[in-house]
C-alpha cells in the first residue's frame, strides 16, 4: 500500500527501447547485471494487425498506456488508396502522440499496379520498410522498385497453410539471390507452426531479417493459435539472445491476435514480458 | 496476421507459477536455457490493495485474464469484522475461479483485541500468513498468538514517512529475536525509498522473508511513486536472483498502485515483466 498520489499512465518510459536514451538511464539498485550481453539493444514495437477492431484514436491511447512507440501500420488504419493528405493526417495523429510509424504492412501485392501503389504509399508515408506478401512472380518487379526507391521489403511468412510463403525458409529462398534490400519479416508464431526454429532463422538469415512479429504458441503444432507472449512454449529469451547476437537493429513488434475486441491486457502483458526478458539478458 | 479462431482469455496458464505443474510443461523451442539457476521456482501473486477501487467480481475477472492465482486479500474485499459465513462466501468466490487466498493484509493492529480479531479472521479464512503492521508494543502478544495458532506474521515496511516500520531493517530488528514465525513482507518500493537494497534485504534476512510486494520506482528517492514493474530503476532481475538464491518458497505479489481506477493494463504488464524475468534467469 502506498502514497496517495498517482503517476499518470504512460508517463514513465521503459528503459532501453529508445536507442537515443542509452547511457541516460539511471543506475539500477544493486548495480551489476552480471552478463556480458549488450544492453538496451532491442526495440519494441507493435504490428498494426493487433488493432483489427480498434480505431486509430483508441489504438493511440493504448500505445501510450503500454509505452510502445514503434508501429507497423496496417491498411485498415490507413487504406492503401488514401490521398496524400489523408496519409499525412493519420501519420500526424501518431506522430503527435510520440509514435513512430516505422513500417507499413502486411501489404499483399497481386499485380505490378499493386506493387506501385504500395511503394507510393510507403514513400508518401515516409517509411523505408514495407512488410509484404507479394505474389512470387512479381518479385523481380518488386526488386526493381526496391532498387529505385531505397525502400526495403520484408516478406512475411504466414504459416503452413499459406500458399505463398508458408515458412521463413520459403521467404529466404525467394530473396537470397535478390537485392539486399529484400528480406524477411519473421513471424515467429507462423514460423514455429511451419516447423522452423525462430532463433535459428534469425542466426542463419541474419542479413535478411528486417522485421519481426512476436507472439507465443501454446504448443508447437500446425494449428496452434497465437497467444500472449510468455504464456506459451516459444523460447523468447533464446530468440532475443539470437537477435542481440546478430546485432539486430530493427524492431520486435508484438502482433497480438487473441481477444481482438479487447487487446489491451494481452498487449500490456506481452510488452511486459518482452521488457522482462530484455532486462534480464 | 493469423488464424481466424481466438483462444479464450486466460485459458493458457503461464508456465512455472504453479509448483505442481513443474515438469509437465512442454519443452521450449530451442531447448537449452544455458543457465544453472533452477526454473519455475518463483510464484506470482497479487496484493489486494491493488483492487482499492475494484469490487470482488471485477477483481476476479482481472486475475483470470492475467493468469494470477495467488491473492493476499485486503479488508475492503472482506472486512475484518465479517461473519464466518461472509468469509466463506467471499473465499468461495475466489476459490471457484481458481484463485488461492494465500494471505490477508495489510492488517493494522492497535490493541490486543485487534490482534485477536486478525488471527480469528485468518483462521476462519484458512490462511497461515497475516501481512501486518501491528503497533510495536503489541509484538509480544502477537508472538504469543503466532505460537498458539501456527499462523505466521509478515510485517510490512511502509517507507521513510511511516512511524512504525519505515524500512525492512526496522522490521527485522523488531522480529529477529522473536519466534521464527514472525518475519517480513518486504515491500520493495517502500524499501528502496527508505534506502534499502531489496536484493540485499532478501539475502541478509532470508529466513524471515515471508512475503513480497513488488512494484517499481521511477527513481530512487524518498518521494518516488510506485509504477509498473519494469518501467523504473529497481533491479528486478537481481531481486529474483536473490530470491532464487535463498530458495524463496513464498509468493511475489504485484502491488499495483497507479491508475487505481483502471489497474488492468498495469497489472498485466507487471505480470508479463515478472514472467519475462523469471523465464530468462
Amino acid at each position: 500500500m502506498g502514497l496517495p498520489l498517482a503517476v499518470a499512465a504512460g508517463s514513465i518510459a521503459p528503459r532501453g527501447e529508445n536507442p537515443s536514451a542509452v547511457g541516460a538511464a539511471p543506475s539500477a539498485v544493486g548495480g551489476a547485471r552480471g552478463k556480458a550481453l549488450p544492453l538496451n539493444t532491442l526495440q519494441l514495437g507493435i504490428a498494426g494487425y493487433t488493432f483489427l477492431h480498434v480505431p486509430v484514436d483508441a489504438s493511440i491511447e493504448m500505445l501510450k498506456r503500454v509505452g510502445i512507440t514503434n508501429l507497423s501500420i496496417k491498411d485498415f488504419h490507413l487504406p492503401l488508396d488514401s490521398t496524400p493528405d489523408k496519409i499525412q493526417s493519420v501519420k500526424g495523429q501518431f506522430t503527435a502522440a510520440g509514435i513512430k510509424i516505422y513500417a507499413a504492412g502486411v501489404i499483399y501485392m497481386k499485380s505490378n499496379a499493386e506493387v506501385d501503389r504500395a511503394f507510393d504509399y510507403a514513400h508518401t508515408l515516409g517509411v523505408n520498410l514495407i512488410v509484404a506478401a507479394p505474389n512470387p512472380e512479381l518479385l523481380s518487379y518488386v526488386e526493381q522498385k526496391v532498387k529505385s526507391t531505397g525502400i526495403r521489403i520484408a516478406i512475411h511468412n504466414h504459416g503452413p497453410e499459406d500458399k505463398l510463403y508458408p515458412s521463413p525458409v520459403d521467404v529466404y529462398n525467394h530473396v537470397k539471390d535478390l537485392d539486399p534490400g529484400m528480406g524477411l519479416c519473421l513471424d515467429i508464431g507462423h514460423a514455429a507452426r511451419a516447423g522452423a526454429d525462430p532463433a535459428k532463422i534469425v542466426t542463419d538469415y541474419a542479413p535478411r531479417i528486417f522485421d519481426l512479429h512476436i507472439k507465443d504458441l501454446a504448443a508447437i503444432s500446425r494449428v496452434a493459435q497465437p497467444i500472449v507472449l510468455g504464456r506459451g512454449v516459444l523460447d523468447i529469451p533464446g530468440l532475443m539472445r539470437a537477435l542481440i547476437g546478430i546485432r539486430y537493429a530493427g524492431v520486435c513488434s508484438i502482433e497480438h491476435e487473441m481477444d481482438m475486441n479487447d487487446p489491451m491486457p494481452g498487449v500490456a502483458e506481452s510488452a511486459g514480458f518482452f521488457r522482462g526478458v530484455v532486462r534480464t539478458l
